[in-house]
């Protein structure tokens, strides 16, 4: 509490960065904005649970003629199934052929960069770590993939494990969240990008899913929810939820520490995610927001392209880590501090509705 | 080759490092020396082929009264079976009750640290991630062995993932070689990782397999094999040879990254490992040799603790590698530079047959 107290402190001078978004200054915020970038778990709802007043807030910035970005770096949702979800859970969004437009999950963004990567390759083909809806995305710009589902353990040894058929024309390893992983499949995926020219490509490098089922996640699996209100009373205490399994950055480690070599990631904080949602949507920086419930993601990839940012409480980071990254002496971790907080993007509806 | 000849050009100062053993330097070095340590894939055998002149060469040296001592982050085998291989492929030493005294593979010595770190904790448990070897040797020092063998993913989400049973009272993650690794296998051990107090402890981080049925991997499965004679001669073509399985290290990593921490680390170049043997045997470092093929792993560990170094070719290292190391503008990789070498340690022979 006491990191909360100082924060507040800090945020009551105009100059000071991570300022409470009171409803006068998102007003004024809102006024000099086109665009509002939302990453989704821990902002939009959390596993199939809304977060209260979310779906209301986008609804009101919709009316107001704002366009909406999404921006998730979960791998295993087409375009098209975030669109339902987002429908599903209020927020509103296009239907029919435009359905999906506005979303920016890392399987399609991979299947962007994917192409751009391979363009000239005749029949290009991608051995996936990951989701048919990966693959999916992926299918649907023509990389065909291979190696979604289960890969159990064949063989004695080495000696088979090694010899177990190699599909032809490969020409990129891409990993992203894949619950079937296995040594078998780290093996093969090595031996893919030991052939000449073929690419590692990880969708992202979170080390824990975010969410679970809409139960909350306390900070890094640790305690430290700082933050009062609606963050706290929707959040079991922290010594309840050590409920966090593994995320997509633990498999791209391993394949980068066989491989040796750095996968390109095309995820948040990485600003390929941006440079989709630009390319797509012909975006002013100075006149957009991004809006997460991480800071070394969502935070950072705004501040890394210039826009403005807003940390939300609902999710992952809290005030006290904000404090930390104020305080800090590393450059890189200072940068992760956003402009403004929310407890929750339910505190944009008052500025909405004056 | 070009590196080869600067290489052979260096040699022949004797101020320089790496030189090449030959017999009269052997004779004058083996004179000094009462212990000699030897890794044992790559250094006396590939996979289940002694290297040509090995066993005579050791045999030699144990008629001179030399004492031998074997150190291998292979996690995949009790003392007891690497001792019952020795003995199987020529090289001696003792049998009965004192056989696998001479071995210090990072199964034992995971086991001899659990022993030293989870000392007080009346039934101390571990989770393994590794071989049935592995467990035999935890187990042997009172360490109670979960986890061995297959887990298949079960269940269609995080929610079932997470709610699988844990057992009481592990202590310790311990990540070894793992054909069986799982995603279901790293959020289990993620979740052991989050109890207070838990161990995580990884056997060693080579990235890959080092020697696949006898067949020989060159440098880092690149191309490489600089050295010429012997080496060169077991080899197969570079090109015919990207043979190499994900090794334990990779798997170590994936945890690192699930959990957020390092793992603390046994094998080579870790002194741990050394630290065992000499507790044992009452080891003068001065008087102490280490002979193996990786200067990553054998060679740092022997120039870490202050002991004579041979760097044999028949391995992984070539001297290619070497002189990379010399003109490396890295202090750590400067140190990866052996006292001498030799194409195979067959080449001691000569020098303890006079």
């Amino acid at each position: 509490m006491a990191a909360a107290t100082a924060m507040a402190a800090a945020a009551d001078g105009d100059d000071a960065r991570c300022v409470r978004l009171s409803a006068e200054r998102a007003q004024a915020l809102l006024a000099d904005v086109d665009t509002l970038l939302f990453d989704c778990d821990g902002v939009l709802w959390r596993g199939e649970t809304a977060v209260p007043g979310a779906p209301e807030a986008l609804r009101a910035l919709r009316a107001r003629g704002k366009r909406l970005g999404f921006i998730t770096n979960n791998s295993s949702k087409t375009r098209a199934a975030y669109a339902e979800k987002l429908r599903r859970l209020g927020f509103g969004g296009p239907a029919g052929p435009s359905a999906g437009l506005e979303v920016f999950g890392t399987a399609y963004c991979t299947a962007l960069y994917l192409r751009q990567r391979l363009a000239g390759a005749p029949s290009p083909k991608a051995y996936v770590l990951g989701s048919p809806a990966l693959a999916a995305e992926l299918e649907a710009v023509g990389v065909a993939c291979v190696g979604v589902g289960p890969e159990p353990l064949q063989g004695e040894g080495p000696g088979d494990w090694l010899h177990a058929p190699l599909e032809p024309d490969v020409r990129a390893v891409v990993v992203g969240f894949d619950p079937h992983f296995s040594y078998m499949k780290l093996t093969r995926a090595l031996r893919y990008l030991q052939q000449p020219g073929c690419l590692l490509v990880g969708t992202n490098m979170d080390n824990r899913l975010p969410l679970e089922n809409g139960r909350f996640i306390a900070g890094p699996c640790a305690p430290g929810q700082e933050a009062g209100g609606r963050a706290r009373a929707l959040s079991p205490p922290a010594d309840r939820v050590p409920l966090c399994p593994a995320g997509t950055g633990c498999l791209v480690r391993a394949v980068e520490m066989a491989a040796q070599r750095q996968a390109d990631i095309i995820g948040k904080p990485s600003r390929f995610m941006f440079d989709c949602v630009s390319q797509e949507y012909g975006i002013d920086p100075e006149r957009t927001v991004m809006v997460g419930d991480r800071l070394d993601t969502d935070i950072l990839l705004g501040v890394t392209c210039g826009l403005k940012t807003i940390l939300t409480l609902t999710g992952v980071s809290t005030l006290g880590d904000v404090k930390r990254n104020q305080d800090s002496d590393c450059v890189a971790k200072k940068k992760m501090v956003p402009d403004f907080y929310v407890d929750s993007i339910a505190d944009l509806l008052p500025a909405l509705q004056g």
